[in-house]
């Protein structure tokens, strides 16, 4: 099979390492550059293979059919026009150019299943946060029928493996620090991820203020959003409105169970669920979902976006 | 030192340990007998001390000054009511004299730092439940001042360890099961613990609704509550409402920074947090409460209100 | 493809769970049934697929080309004579037929490097125990080549997940009992595994004694072996034996650098080490082996073997 | 009471942060200092208390009647100079002064059980390894006696929780990268601590060459040493061995379990046991020993030793 030339760009970190495998692993991609610009001329073992990292720098960008940058916020945005100048499609996995935080507003949000008309001729993509990919998807269908209460706060509780915060290393993100602990961080409303998710929301249509409190979890990969969501008025069969949204998608899975971490690591998923909250004057949902956050949060999703930017099918070398 | 003889009923688990634990380094408190129905005559090691279980059936109830039950719901009111028929006080870890579930009004819940006043007098006192025990002494300054949103839902997504599943062996609490997962339960405002929490919030005189969504972390003991209260109006500095509240207090620890399960696990406190949610339209804070479950929780209460109701100092044999 | 008819006795347990996992995702073999007489008539998801557990006493044995027996040691002899003699191929996971507890000699040891030449035409194999794997693969090279020794004592150290112990509920398994803990069992040579350890080593030629001592890890899955091999004579470069040994194998990788749990887990490998110990007078090797106890350890090697009673290419459906 | 006045060197890793919790919690000692030098001017919360790291040169050295030095091991020494020569006493907890790595023979080995004699009358004390606390308290018992088998290799496979391997942030040591994991290091007889080991082996008389291959576990705090030890000849009850040779020893625990890490964390205990292995044509001992690596394998033990040189009761300020 011809296989498609892929670069990647910021691959040492732990989306990077599993974007590079997932481009190893896949039938139609050929990795021809990683670059890691602190490791570089470091050899990393990834899926049976021995990497060599280069420096971004020495990267042959236009050599590349397609460029996932997982470079960190900030220094991204000019690789990505670098690569794109030099022919390559991309796919920017950093939040640069998401949408609350870039003003450039051609560039499609690769939320796949809410945005893939505009993935497939596109030659950028911002690919989503983690947390926004698991939110987004849970929230989406209400916002979309406007059954979310106008002017009312959706309160989003969140939890994250370690994993999302990086391989840099941090003396709080050592084992000894994180074992056995929870904590809340970025309490106050003030999450990256934050307006990348507002701005989305109202993009769907929704009037709602929403309320984030992410929490960092003794696990390496995962995350599971809880989010409390007032209604128009009581729903009577919440599921089916995931379920008729969401049909035939084939990384979305609608469960009746609440979704747990172990449903969803490994997997290019989101797991979603709904409920009633039960005795409440005010008809509310409450949503969960869950995603590997280096899978549908990260890298999986980036390859999903860029089967569709090459014209391959949409699912090929991804785990469902 | 004169010492109080004290007994234990449910002394197998990982409440009735801590009890066995903490009377066993009290410097007031003598441990009597220890039952175990389903351990009855084996031995466990407690505090550097071999302590045989007996069946409750054989337990010198009349002998004790004060009894500790962490029997099970439902089996333990009939065991409360012996003791203190054989003229024992009791401290009843159980649900069943909780507010919400009994109808005898007449038996003060053990939340000392707010029903202080009925403790030292009562001869049986129901301590509360791990997740109200942090969620009441959260919301109960705001709800004193009147300052929650009246008619609107207060939405507690809170995260416990798992020894607050109780020592009894599942399937589902096994290391293999638990470990690198994280998933919420007793979804759709279902959990034991609510009737408590609303009965006692309303005496408060809060009227609000409460949504209460509780997950399992993968770690021994702690838990972590994340409340999101809707607010009559802004408040300017929300941690001075907490000082002034709790000040003297020297079990609750208020912090500007958000607490952590490591704040607090093997102490008897709670420590909380409040700050402002930013760039909402309704008036919201998010206030945090941290707890060890089996300290604060169950049996480092207990033994806070023991030391009321045998008129000995209320810190005593407590580490703080 | 034809698929041959599967079925699985004592489904439930991890064992179990991995092997109706395995047979549900290999391309040749199609589970036909799935027994576990506690769980008989639940079901369980497994691979994206809804498996109903049946008892064995309804199991269609004879409709199955081969059955795979996860049934616990002691229960699982009646039952592999029970297939057997309803005409299926049998490999048995269990204890009851393996070398030094069984006295029917003519059962085949399904170590599959080293005893290929008896799987293809056997109709019973008895499947390895998870650490006598890790050991014997480890050792073999040496022994078979009377490097070891005469006479000596090997040491070997070994530490397993939690996993190994099995599925059945018991309270020190419990999360809160084994997290942040790791101790010695079976302690004084004297563990289940070890004489199929030693009749195994006695028939590669070894006269050497096996000292044992197994430790319970604080992870879900993997086993680490450390031993300690005396030998005949110094060795100048110990590796070359390994690869020389099993040069051409799909599922033994030899590393220069000591093997990790996490180089091997969800995978059908040992991965082999060994070093030179410096500064002692007896020359002495340290030779290290990782495996996943649930896959080479248990459920991989047993399709390993499976493939080859089948006719099929012994690394169909195998993760390497 | 009286309090010594007490500095800390290196304050901000794991062992220092001990230290200065020991300190702060000693009845007869007071914090006077605590030099962190990549912490200097930053705080931290110790036991309730606000601590303020200062630089290492602006350390009243003089003031102190006592310093502890937590430095890194070739940094250290220097500074154990400069305390002396101000006129404090020392006791170094890197390797700079232990025996096999100083030529300095008039440094007292801080090995309290087995040193006592040397310690109370010292200036500066060499506190031991984590590891070799462990494995010589374990060992001694035997080798005194001169019951090991002459010439012959004792076998020590040791494991340890990650602050063993300090607070520094490595890769290697974030959460994600240890949890499920176990890996042995320093394999080929290579650690750092076996000099130590050697040589104080040598001292107690013994003729045997050590063999030592330390692991990382997924754990915070805690060692577990696992010893084959090869004797003279069969020895009938081997526990009475250490219980002879430690009686009366308040720190030491001879059980008849093997220990595991939860016996002993958080306490400045060695808790030791020992059992014949059976089958064996070479009479060997499996001897085992839990430490908690921060606490009677680093500054726990270091306080015991301070408290014999201020001519304080040894056990004071110390959970046993």
């Amino acid at each position: 099979m011809h296989k498609f030339p892929i670069g990647v760009l910021g691959a040492s970190g732990y989306a990077g390492r599993e974007l590079c495998r997932l481009v190893l692993e896949h039938p139609a991609l050929e990795l021809k550059f990683a670059s890691a610009n602190s490791q570089s001329g470091q050899r990393a073992r990834i899926a049976g293979r021995d990497i060599s990292f280069i420096a971004s720098e020495d990267a042959a960008l236009g050599g590349a059919a397609l460029v996932f940058s997982a470079l960190p916020h900030g220094a991204s945005e000019e690789w990505v026009n670098r690569a794109s100048a030099a022919g390559a499609k991309v796919v920017d996995l950093s939040s640069d150019l998401r949408p609350g935080t870039t003003t450039r507003s051609c560039i499609p949000y690769g939320l796949t299943e809410l945005t893939r008309a505009e993935i497939g001729s596109a030659s950028i993509v911002a690919n989503p946060g983690c947390y926004p990919t698991a939110v987004l998807i849970a929230l989406a269908p209400l916002m979309k029928k406007g059954l979310t209460l106008a002017g009312a706060t959706i309160s989003i509780s969140a939890a994250s493996g370690v994993t999302g915060a990086g391989y840099t290393p941090r003396p709080d993100l050592l084992f000894a620090e994180v074992t056995e602990d929870f904590r809340a961080y970025a309490v106050g409303n003030e999450h990256r991820h934050l307006p990348e998710m507002q701005t989305f929301a109202k993009k769907l249509g929704a009037d709602n203020d929403l309320l984030f409190v992410p929490h960092l979890l003794p696990v390496a990969r995962g995350i599971l959003a809880t989010i409390t969501v007032p209604l128009n008025a009581h729903i009577d069969r919440p599921l089916a409105i995931w379920e008729e949204a969401y049909s035939g998608e084939p990384f979305i899975e609608i469960s009746s169970e609440t979704p747990a971490l172990r449903d969803v690591v490994r997997r290019n998923v989101v797991r979603v669920s709904a409920v009633t909250a039960k005795g409440l004057r005010q008809p509310t949902l409450i949503v969960t979902a869950a995603i590997d956050n280096l899978m549908k949060g990260a890298a999986g999703q980036a390859v999903q976006n860029a089967n569709l930017m090459l014209g391959l099918a949409e699912t090929m070398g991804l785990p469902a």
